[in-house]
């Protein structure tokens, strides 16, 4: 099992933004669209053994799984609507119990830190002064930790170090989070087949 | 300088599509617009020493210039734009002559072998049955040649297999072309800076 967790620091937290402004009025949503694309999309398939999570605003965490994925299309706009089909369940997610509001896609009351701590594998921390992804040996169940277009806070910078297993870097260049995804996967699926 | 050619079989060759609908009357031009993005963007730069190529239906050539870019976003809604514009001055692109629609976005009327033919580098046809990127020695001038939802047709097949200078394939899972150039760029940044 492969899991991304990208932070949506500007990302909505309520279902009322329109899917023709999502770079703008919807906080960058079209970076998450962009990483739930990378996380699942092969040529002529979806990677079943792949979970991502998107955390909202530290407020909501909306997850796409793998497995259960039944509408998931590639382009932008349609990924968003199904993060506001979840944002239109948000009421019925009491507590930390999850709501499915499309075949694969659920959404919790769950901030970042709790999204860590619900989270099993090693947890992977991309960031540019980590050790080159090509002198790491690939773990089982990586957890691959995201920004959006925004750096970490420093008080989530803290959280990751404390908890993170490895600090790594995927090459010489900083990459938008989505491209850092595709390249993590090509890494794994070259490399590391334990994963599988 | 790095170059990709990306193959919209679909995609329009006239500017009376809606930004609503990319993904479908539009032609799957969201699939070309993730390419641009993947070609162009890293964390916060653009990749100046790349060129990437849009054959819209074998008719129009649109070109992004990476030295020249200014108002590329990376959602597919304003790339999308960009293209959009580039199409209503297609009537002004004569023979072979260029049109600049934006800076940085020019339209030629040439279809795909008339590209190639205009292109200089070494010809990459991506192809599953290729040999492993990591056991090619990287070219100096790159020129990656993809299609975009569709397979390349068999005689787009047959002037690639005429005119490549290399075959390769890029990992054991079949990309989609976004995903595929950003490989590609992430395998030159680490083991290939001899175009740099």
């Amino acid at each position: 099992m492969r899991q991304f967790v990208v932070l949506g620091h500007d990302a909505p937290t309520t279902p009322d933004f329109a899917l023709d402004d999502l770079a703008g009025a919807a906080g960058r949503l079209d970076v998450l669209c962009r990483c739930v694309n990378s996380a699942f999309f092969l040529s002529h398939a979806i990677r079943e053994d792949v979970r991502a999570h998107l955390v909202l605003a530290d407020s909501f965490t909306v997850t796409f799984e793998g497995r259960d994925l039944r509408r998931l299309n590639p382009d932008e706009r349609s990924t968003a609507a199904l993060i506001r089909n979840a944002l239109e369940r948000r009421e019925d997610a009491i507590g930390h119990q999850p709501v499915e509001s499309s075949p694969g896609v659920s959404i919790r009351r769950r901030g970042f830190e709790a999204t860590l701590d619900a989270l099993d594998g090693t947890l992977i921390h991309l960031h540019e002064d980590g050790t080159p992804v090509v002198d790491v040996e690939p773990p089982a169940d990586p957890v691959f930790v995201l920004s959006d277009h925004h750096d970490f806070t420093s008080d989530e910078t803290d959280l990751l170090t404390d908890r993170a297993d490895a600090r790594v870097r995927l090459g010489p260049q900083a990459l938008h989070a989505d491209h850092a995804i595709t390249v993590a996967h090509n890494y794994l699926d070259t490399e590391g087949f334990r994963s599988y």
